[in-house]
């Protein structure tokens, strides 16, 4: 499991009452995840928390320091919920500031289309001081990025477009390789074996994720690593177990 | 967006490498924070950590202090990456023992199935000393509880009949209501009365979603309170401002 402590490190931290209170299931931190393994970022860690300024500049701070990326989804848009960037500047230390960029790129964007700039919409142009834009060809609205800190919308479609907007500036290592292999063997019977191959290879991550599927228990043995050969000599290793001890290779 | 502040509060820590990793997608997350919202009891803050112990000990430590109840999912199978129950008993500083009840439940389970109380399997029953049981009718090797601290399998089917098994314990406040309003006028047109309205009822959380369907924005507004009069009051307002402004009410 060491492998991954070495690589780029990124939290992200989604803003939203809305997943909390289980009103909405959160569609953007699988996108992110399987993004940041294509670009050699190892996401460490991810915190869901309430639209409450101080909880939004304590978890920034927090994370900021202890990672190479934040990314945080939600609450940027126009209404009195919309939180986000008046927290990021507090947490940065910085005014926040109508940024006349923002205005021009939301101008552009409602230029042919029914909807205009209005006084409402413009606060969504305010940005802490020192930020750069980051494009959003959805909604118009730009998120923004101040040092090591992304601030996206937390519309799925918005976010993603923010997201493949900046994501070549993204300075990873090799990407992880993950293998996967189901077993119809429980994961009591196979623990020890596992144990054993992860020990002699301790560079590679070994995972073991039981399932349940009718009324049966087998599990997913997941190998990752950035290194193709050690991830084909495990994956060997371990089907041989499975099939010493009685089990069936399902994939 | 006070009213929660007063409720007995909850944090949920996901132990999982394979949601970091965009393996899985978590299926835990939504049925706690339903299920809490039933049983009166303010979600707070999740946390979806990797399996590594200090950071399992430092994220519990962490929310324990801080909020009423803290769940943890996920880590407390037979392999080597399974790693919850001796971190959670670092956290509070007590020994990891073989509990003999959990050997006797465990054994109770598999009598007259065709799985084997294995060496292995054995490692399930080891729970910080201290600590009492939650019964696991799915799969035999119980959860804990220590203090504040519920501790669930991973595999949501058995996370959930853990959660059903401890939910009685729960001593949570009137639960929260919530009525949505689904509306195809934009977001900026809306925000001004929405934040007027929430001026007025500060004891009313209004909750602002916009949404993006068929090239088109809307958005979804949501009210929440423990006071369905209330709920029904600003219901009544924002629905009138939305016709007001020329939007429909689709929902």
């Amino acid at each position: 499991m060491e492998i991954t402590q070495k690589r780029p490190q990124a939290a992200i931290i989604i803003i939203g009452n809305e997943i909390l209170s289980g009103r909405t299931r959160d569609e953007n931190l699988n996108f992110l995840a399987c993004n940041l393994v294509e670009a050699g970022v190892n996401l460490a860690e991810v915190r869901i928390i309430a639209d409450i300024e101080s909880a939004i500049i304590d978890a920034v701070n927090e994370l900021r320091g202890k990672f190479d990326y934040v990314f945080t989804t939600g609450g940027i848009g126009p209404t009195h919920d919309d939180i986000t960037a008046l927290s990021i500047a507090k947490a940065f230390g910085v005014d926040i500031i109508e940024d006349t960029e923002a205005i021009a790129a939301m101008n552009k964007f409602y230029e042919g289309r029914d909807d205009i700039l209005t006084e409402v919409n413009r606060r969504m142009a305010n940005i802490p001081e020192g930020a750069s834009l980051i494009d959003n060809p959805i909604s118009g609205a730009p998120g923004f990025h101040i040092e090591n800190t992304y601030v996206f919308a937390g519309v799925p479609v918005i976010m993603r477009a923010m997201f493949d907007s900046m994501k070549h500036e993204l300075q990873g290592s090799n990407p992880i390789i993950s293998e996967t292999i189901v077993t119809n063997i429980s994961e009591g019977k196979i623990a020890k074996e596992l144990g054993q191959v992860q020990s002699e290879y301790p560079q590679i991550d070994i995972g073991s994720y039981p399932y349940f599927e009718e009324g049966r228990f087998g599990v997913n043995i997941v190998i990752r690593s950035d290194d193709i050969e050690y991830i084909n000599i495990v994956k060997s290793k371990i089907e041989k177990a499975v099939s010493s001890l009685g089990g069936t290779i399902l994939k």
